[in-house]
């Protein structure tokens, strides 16, 4: 059991708001206070570029930064070197994407689903019309959710690429990966794991999962912004063509071809995300001195009570009532979801509303947009009552006129 | 004339580190408290993520990275949907290249030079590879430069792109961009600066200079690692492919398609450096607070001071003594450059030696590798003095074997 006041201590913005319920951790996590002092150590103390240099501020500023590398591919079960350090989740799909471009024939299938962020399905949704490849998705159920069964039904001879979430960042469904990795290895087909949602929320190790590549951000588990991983096996990073070139990732340059480094510095182009790396890795190291089942333990106890209560608010539609992962995707009938996060706000609550980025799962559930409420550790029992007391009154204000 | 007491008081570092002789802000600059404190401020009273938000915490993140757009706009003279927030110089000239991937034909040819960092160089390799397109190199002069001459020399009607560099890392001259900008023009070739080590040194005005995308980062001007900024005429930004595919970049997506917003957003997909892009607006407003030109004319000096004693060493050869940038490459006869490196660490002063992730700049010189030693605001005479004295017992101490 976690001490919710002593976590809420650690958040810096609770000092500034006392009375902050923010329930829109899906999209960026709140940051905590030793990320930003580790932060503030790196540009005080150090601050300048790693690997290239001679001297001892170098020399330190390359043993944070690949500390950091070690840090993160403990967390996640993988070796040091199959760690690369991106500007996100996004640019790191984006990478895998861009290398298969060169691999992918016409005929090849593409397996992913309604239930993707627009990152996971954008880059795809390019390389098919690029290479002739097809786009399949995987039947949801009733639910919304991917099954076995569903990836079944779709995987065949021609499929080469498995490119889906392991959590949905809307309905918090979590996806049997392991099953389905092992699926498409019998086929030679490779997988892609956005794990964007999933490794702040759950444990999460490369291994275990069987995937081929697993990318996750910093900023949505108390990390920087403008960071984030790209996991991939050594002997898949090695045979794959670089996305971005420039400094570091060379190894010999002549005026008509060049050569490259193994990974991950092959991956790695240019001055890295040197801040945004060790804060990442002090904020591993935050959850690990919490626990992840601790977290996922306190926010799915938030979860449920939140859900209990909303169920028995008349005119709210829930979408996803049997959520993995602590997130609520909901409406409330005859109100645009956009004036009740409005008049949430007043009540100092911190919901989203839209498409979530992710607007097959919107087209799938036959709407054009929801509101979005998700829970992280540093959320309490009073951020849901407000919540609940909060969408109570918006309903009533808004169906008064 | 700039009170340097003054300024060094800004650069947390010297509270810390008093005696540090720093010499290599051409690779990374040092880091000024106002940067570090509005870092802080983003992530320690806001930390959300920005766009998407109904709320006033998202509104409030939104307006602060919105504004550094705005502030970056007016500081190269662009318009703000001109000025896209990328992962740094690197990933900004990585994306220009890609689209042309897609538009250069075979017998094309694109323009560059020997004194191209391999950020500005490797990626139109890598076009021309793809394309059948062709890579032209500018004849340097016998000292190593680029002048209008030799860029006549290889302009032709096939010439579609110019891919060089404002000012190169190594050698530190300026390249005269305007003619070549408006001779390549004339053949409707597209201009490409690769501006990473003129922004933080002297006045940079896109509509001035007449080029069609300009890349620079915020690390190399006291901002925060992980952040640089594409500079693109608004048309061209708008008729060429976006580079990463994901969140809010796209507009409508559909099972088969999806249509993508307009510059910039267009080439943001994902998550965007959100703190990075707020310390980088703060630390053009700490440029802007002691003047572009007075820090020109402060490391001028310091530059002019330095190589005059330089000169007179023996057995010390400059490579550039006619450089523009405050930037001195050098090699002590019979000593390889990173044993003098290490050697004047003992002393405190950080210099980098190496090719400087420009092997054809090393190549031309022929030499493997040198010493580099680079100024910025933040330096002193003492540094100087400091520098040259230890050159002189580094040579004396190696060369008593």
């Amino acid at each position: 059991m976690i001490d919710i006041n002593k976590i809420r201590k650690d958040f810096p913005i609770y000092d500034i708001q006392p009375k902050l319920a923010y329930l829109d951790s899906a999209a960026s996590s709140l940051k905590v206070r030793s990320v930003i002092k580790q932060v503030d150590h790196y540009y005080m103390s150090l601050g300048v570029n790693v690997h290239r240099g001679a001297y001892e501020l170098a020399y330190e500023a390359t043993k944070l930064y690949e500390d950091a590398r070690i840090t993160v591919s403990k967390f996640i079960g993988a070796q040091e070197d199959e760690i690369i350090f991106t500007r996100g989740t996004t640019s790191a799909l984006n990478l895998i994407a861009h290398a298969y471009k060169e691999i992918l024939k016409p005929g090849d299938e593409i397996i992913t689903s309604e239930l993707e962020h627009h990152s996971s399905l954008l880059p795809w949704m390019v390389v098919a019309k690029k290479t002739g490849a097809k786009l399949i998705y995987i039947p949801l159920t009733k639910e919304g959710r991917i099954t076995v069964e569903g990836f079944k039904s779709v995987l065949t001879n021609q499929t080469k690429v498995v490119a889906i979430t392991h959590v949905s960042n809307v309905m918090g469904y979590k996806t049997p990966i392991e099953e389905i990795a092992r699926l498409a290895h019998e086929k030679e087909a490779i997988v892609i794991l956005d794990a964007a949602q999933s490794v702040p929320h759950m444990e999460v190790n490369v291994k275990e999962l069987g995937v081929d590549f697993l990318a996750f951000s910093g900023h949505k588990m108390f990390g920087p912004s403008g960071v984030g991983v790209l996991y991939g096996k050594e002997n898949l990073l090695n045979s794959i063509e670089p996305f971005e070139f420039g400094g570091e990732m060379a190894d010999q340059v002549f005026k008509d071809h060049a050569t490259y480094k193994e990974a991950p510095l092959k991956f790695e182009a240019g001055t890295p995300v040197i801040s945004g790396a060790i804060g990442l890795a002090e904020a591993i190291r935050y959850i690990e001195s919490i626990g992840i089942h601790e977290i996922h333990e306190h926010t799915h106890q938030l979860h449920q009570y939140t859900l209990d209560k909303l169920k028995n608010v008349e005119g709210v539609t829930i979408y996803n009532p049997t959520a993995d992962n602590p997130v609520i995707a909901f409406n409330v009938d005859d109100v645009h979801p956009h004036d009740i996060a409005t008049m949430l706000d007043q009540y100092n609550i911190s919901v989203r509303a839209g498409h979530h980025c992710a607007q097959l799962v919107t087209k799938f559930l036959g709407v054009n947009s929801t509101l979005r409420a998700s829970f992280h550790v540093y959320n309490n029992i009073a951020d849901c009552d407000t919540f609940i007391d909060s969408v109570k009154a918006a309903k009533e204000f808004f169906l008064s006129f």
